[in-house]
């Protein structure tokens, strides 16, 4: 494999899966040529007079729309760890001796660990898209025939919008949906909330299925996904498991270490003026980010503010906020919680976003940009404020992307992150896998201290003298060091498991096989 | 000019304006091959990081927008005879001394006989869009240099969508907007419910200008035009006259002779079974339209049963229906009264459709061909059931096609047209301009009985023995000559004035000069 350095310093292959691959050029420096993917045109002489799409089960579906060797074929992770459908497509593949097709999901959970046994018999030849749990493990150990490419929410938008990924059969999971093939997520017993994540999909897919366990006569309202860009409608049983679609596991943490980053987190913006009136936020649906919100909460109800937007993932205490006055609007990307889903349906403030809308950087601008504050996650950070959130320290690729990437580009970037775990420090010299440029991150929040990126002499102008504990960054890697001793550097891998592609579509870093 | 007869038997030029043309070929029968237009991928790293499109006034909006000779510029007909925004794109492109632009609007209006001097002049070459009253009596006389292009709305998204006409800039006037362009049709002085009509021009045009006189902080809720298709955003004093907007005009006929034929047309429906329990149906705003409106409600009370939907446009009268839960859904593509834009900013049942989802012929189905039964007017109808929208039996080019050819597709076609107007025969052996094939057409009713398209034999057997004055389309003509006397067929004149595209982008029929 031949490989080039990116202008972040990373090594990434110069091909991928056979397809050329633009290296990594800096933020904003790649400026894409040509023009969007444009599907077949097609006309109505070939679609049911009475706009009735329905086809007996999905195996039917899937023979119609071509399901043949080699084809692109994507699915959406709208029910997380409770989809049963992305797993029954490929148990239908299999029966029908169909091989080297390319997965290209939303994002995959520890559910689809029963595609395992597919991807070492040939039916699927690799996965595109973010891997979590027991798939990212097997990718790590080699298992996997191509390269996995790792792409953000936004990420996945662009390449489908730029003709990168052509999809040959999108097959959508509906809770609700008309024999027309009009969609959406708000009701019915796989009730998700929303279904942007399939919003590309259905625009630029060759052929387009609405799965649904909720079929409903025209019009199926609202439309999330529209009917006019659907091939078939199929209706079963039951497509997934409503206790893991809204799984309910997001709780505010209690752990006073987490909550004492929390609350780090709240102070510092207050004091950098951030929270004022009719501000913005964004803060994602782990413990930490949870707790967040609830400090947020707290100063805007002592400041008598609210905030003109939030963006979601939503879940009970953003709904909660909106409820009560203290958010004008959620702008939702996900529904993490029934409360969200029901909120959703039920709330005008509460609005569905899309990829589109939210993240797509190739378009003519996005939500991203707009929101004042947005609170992160990472496995790893490093001394240039470079993050990584897909791989552990030990190499071991175990995470998705998500719309990480595309929340950089909010106006501040803040990670709140514990200086170590399992007494494996999480600052490091340099980032295992490089996920999110360091120029884009501005605030490493520690239950030992704050660094603030030099970048950013605004921030720490504003906070001088608020009595918070700023640190550099070397500083606070250095006291990790202190206490869990320096860590290794694995010795670099050189078989490639898979790439991380930027918002643009460029190579940003390569994740490589574990040594075994 | 060569011309060539095409599968309607009509001759229709080769070439329009320097583009080749595709003779119609029949219903159907046209199979597009290729694909859609596909518009340059755009990057954020070129547009404002916060969001902020605006500039300071049209002007300039359209200098940044390249505004140079020979461009396609689209604007919309949301404002109906209010619009001043047309008016004012096409001063600026006269000061500016641009020449031989093509004007793309969803349609016009006679407050456009502003733009005749640019016509004269050159600022403008042709115009490609529906041309009411005064324009179309200009292009009638010959005065216009190049060709008009008359398309339906569903062939107006056809066209972009397939590339056939490529918009340079569209300008999209905004009743509600934010600075990043996301905006709606519900609020503010120019409320005119929706912005549909522009959908097509924001996803596909090289630039999209956002101009609104209600300039509302991010995020403008609903975005029913979506701000990442959005180049610049303008604020303006006032897009529109607020009283021509939504008129108010749509009033039910008092005339006596217009009532019977809506009694009839209901009476026709009743007895022929479609008027039953969950039906779909979609009745214009004009008078005789509306009165049929009123007399499905009295029957569906009569018999309590109640419509699963009914398309729009919307008015006070439909509204109400949907109040009282005779309607399930209104599915709307325009709203003609002020009781039209509340409702569907206030009443989730009340949902805003565009050209796209319910009329676009080459996309994967389309909502027409689900409606029960569609209420039509005409100009003239022939004794093949071919009908003409869009002149007068003197040749003169006077309406618009509108959704008329799009609705063609529902289950049952009504046109309850009177026998003649200003005692000239609406039924003719030949209709002046072919707009609609007999085939699509199924019952018209006149005053003085009602005729079945022969094609239609179920209806005929289904109204047998309900007392209707059923006659033949050939009697119902000679009862008409037998009072008017038989009208003189005008010589067919030579030089073209503009075309008719039947949905699929075929050119169905010409229409000519008329002979000062």
């Amino acid at each position: 494999m031949k490989f080039t350095e990116n202008a972040a310093g990373r090594k990434v292959p110069v091909m991928v899966n056979g397809q050329e691959m633009v290296p990594y050029k800096g933020v904003g420096k790649h400026k894409p040529a040509g023009r969007k993917h444009a599907p077949a045109i097609a006309s109505c002489a070939d679609y049911p007079a009475d706009g009735n799409k329905r086809v007996d089960n999905l195996r039917e579906a899937l023979v119609k729309a071509g399901l043949t060797d080699g084809m692109t074929i994507s699915t959406h992770h709208h029910f997380r760890n409770g989809d049963l459908l992305a797993n029954r497509v490929f148990d239908i593949a299999h029966e029908m001796g169909v091989k080297g097709l390319r997965w290209f999901p939303s994002a995959s959970f520890p559910c689809h660990a029963h595609l395992i046994k597919y991807l070492e018999d040939g039916t699927i030849h690799h996965i595109q898209g973010s891997m979590n749990g027991p798939l990212g493990k097997f990718v790590s150990e080699g298992g996997m025939q191509g390269t996995g490419v790792l792409r953000s929410h936004g990420g996945r938008y662009q390449a489908i919008q730029d003709g990168e990924v052509t999809i040959d059969i999108a097959v959508i999971g509906a809770p609700t949906a008309d024999p027309f093939g009009n969609a959406n997520g708000l009701y019915g017993n796989s009730a998700c909330g929303l279904l942007g994540f399939a919003l590309a999909d259905s625009q630029y897919a060759d052929k387009v299925i609405v799965v649904t366990d909720n079929m409903v006569e025209f019009p199926c309202i609202p439309w999330q996904i529209q009917g006019n860009y659907v091939d078939f409608t199929v209706q079963v049983d039951k497509l997934g498991d409503p206790e893991q679609i809204v799984s309910g596991t997001t709780e505010i943490t209690r752990s006073p270490d987490r909550l004492l980053l929390a609350e780090l987190t709240a102070t510092f913006c207050d004091a950098a003026g951030i929270i004022r009136d009719g501000f913005s936020f964004q803060s994602g649906a782990g413990g930490t980010s949870l707790a967040v919100g609830e400090y947020f909460r707290k100063i805007m109800q002592e400041k008598n503010i609210r905030a003109r937007f939030a963006r979601g993932g939503s879940n009970k205490y953003l709904v909660s906020m909106l409820r009560d006055g203290l958010v004008e609007y959620i702008l939702d990307g996900q529904t993490f919680d029934l409360d969200g889903v029901q909120s959703m349906a039920q709330n005008a403030g509460h609005v569905w976003t899309s990829p589109f809308t939210s993240y797509n950087y190739h378009g003519k601008g996005n939500f991203a940009g707009m929101v004042d504050v947005v609170i992160l996650g990472a496995t790893e950070v490093d001394t240039d404020f470079n993050a990584n959130v897909v791989t552990h320290s030990d190499g071991y690729l175990l995470h998705g992307l998500g719309g990480w990437q595309n929340c950089l580009f909010s106006k501040t970037v803040i990670l709140p992150v514990p200086l170590f775990r399992d007494r494996i420090p999480v600052i490091r010299d340099r980032v295992t896998t490089l996920c999110g440029p360091g120029e884009l991150i501005d605030v490493i929040v520690t239950e030992r201290g704050i660094a603030i990126n030099p970048l950013r002499k605004d921030l720490l102008e504003k906070v001088e003298g608020a009595g918070l504990p700023i640190r550099t960054i070397q500083e606070l890697k250095e006291e990790a060091e202190s206490i869990c001793g320096v860590p290794q550097t694995p010795a670099p891998g050189e078989e490639v498991a898979a790439v991380i592609k930027w918002v643009d579509g460029t190579l940003l870093d390569t994740v490589y096989r574990v040594k075994s």
